[in-house]
C-alpha cells in the first residue's frame, strides 16, 4: 500500500476529480451512504489515490469545505468593497451572495443535508459561520445607510434580519424546487422592497 | 403472531407514546437510522402492538405527518378566519404560524431532515403543501390589503415573499440554534418592518 501511494503523482486534476466526485455522490447518496470506493471508481482512479490527496472520506469531505468556504470567504470580501449608495451596496452584495449560492448549489445542497439531515458520521465543520458572514455583512451595510442618512432610524439588527430574511427565501426556493417561483429578477425585487421600506424620503402612492 | 396483534386492546395513550417515541427518535437518530424495536421498546410495548396500530415504521411516520398537517391545516383556518385591519390580520396569521413551529418544532426538525436530509427510505410526503398554504394565506392578506387601499400597489408575490422571507428566518431561528437571535418579539418588528413598507402614509423620518 506505502508502495503504491507514493507511487502517485501529484495531479492537480486528479484532486479536483476527486472532490467533485465525493461532492456529486455525497449530494446524491448522503455523506454516510457514500463509500471511498464508489468515489474512486467515479474518479477513475484507485483507492491510494484518494488516501494520498485526503487520508479518508473524512479529510476529502473536509477539503471539500475548506475549498468552498475560502472561496465565498474571497467573494465576500470582493462584494463588501463595492461603494455608492447604501441601497446599491446592499443589492450589489445581496445578489452576488444569490450567484454564488446559485453557482455552487451542489455544495449548498450537501451543507444543508448535513445540516438539517440526521447525523451521518461526518467530522465537526462549523456552518452556521457562512450564514454569520452574511449577517455581519448585511448589517455593516445597514449601520451605514442609517449613519449617512439614506435609511431611516431603527434597529439595525432588526433591519438587517428582513434583508437577509428576503435573501434566504429567494436562495432556498432554488435549492428546493425544480422550477424556483423566484428568480433573479424576483430576488432583486423583493430585496428592493425592503430597502424601500427601510429607505427615508421613498414616496408610496 | 395474529393471536397477539388481535390480543391488542385499543388504547388511544398506547397510541398517542408510539408516535411520540418514534418522533423522538426520528429526530435524534434518524427515520433510517430507527428501527421497530428502539420504538417499541421506548414506548413500553411489543412490536404487535405498533404493527397493530400503524402496520410498519412507515405506517407510524405516515401517521404522525398526516396528524401534525391535520393540526397544521386547522390552525392555518382559524389564523385566517381573523378579521381586522390587514396589518392586524398579517400580524396574527405570522405569529401564529410561528407559535405553532415552535410548539411542534420537533415535527419541524424531522420534516426539515427528510426534506433537505439525504434519501432515507421514508415514504413520500408532500411537504411543500404546507409551505404553499403559509404563501396562499399571507398571499390572501396582502391582496386584500392592496384591494382596500391598506398597502400600496405593487406585485402581490413580491410582498408575499418578502413577509414569508421574514417568518421563515424568524422560525428557522429557533429550529437551528439552542440560543436563537429573534425571539418572538423580534419576529413581531422584523415583520412591522416590511408591513411598515408596504403599507401607505407610514411617515418616515
Amino acid at each position: 500500500m506505502e508502495n503504491e501511494a507514493s507511487a502517485v503523482q501529484v495531479n492537480p486534476a486528479v484532486r479536483e476529480r476527486l472532490l467533485a466526485e465525493g461532492l456529486r455522490l455525497f449530494t446524491s447518496k448522503g455523506y454516510a451512504g457514500t463509500t471511498v470506493r464508489e468515489i474512486v471508481e467515479a474518479a477513475g482512479v484507485t483507492k491510494p489515490v484518494l488516501y494520498y490527496y485526503f487520508n479518508s472520506k473524512e479529510g476529502l469531505y473536509l477539503s471539500l469545505m475548506e475549498s468552498s468556504y475560502a472561496v465565498f470567504a474571497e467573494r465576500m470580501n470582493d462584494l463588501v468593497a463595492k461603494s455608492g449608495t447604501a441601497r446599491e451596496r446592499m443589492e450589489h452584495l445581496c445578489l452576488g451572495i444569490y450567484d454564488g449560492f446559485v453557482e455552487f448549489i451542489d455544495v449548498a445542497q450537501l451543507i444543508y443535508a448535513l445540516y438539517f439531515g440526521p447525523p451521518q458520521g461526518a467530522p465537526h465543520f462549523e456552518h452556521d459561520k457562512a450564514f454569520d458572514w452574511i449577517l455581519a455583512a448585511v448589517k455593516s451595510v445597514v449601520v451605514d445607510g442609517m449613519a449617512s442618512g439614506e435609511f431611516r432610524s431603527g434597529d439595525p439588527s432588526d433591519m438587517t434580519w428582513a434583508i437577509v430574511g428576503c435573501l434566504n427565501v429567494s436562495m432556498e426556493e432554488q435549492l428546493c424546487r425544480s422550477n424556483p417561483r423566484i428568480d433573479r429578477n424576483g430576488a432583486k425585487r423583493i430585496l428592493d422592497l425592503v430597502i424601500d421600506g427601510i429607505s427615508q424620503g421613498v414616496a408610496h402612492e
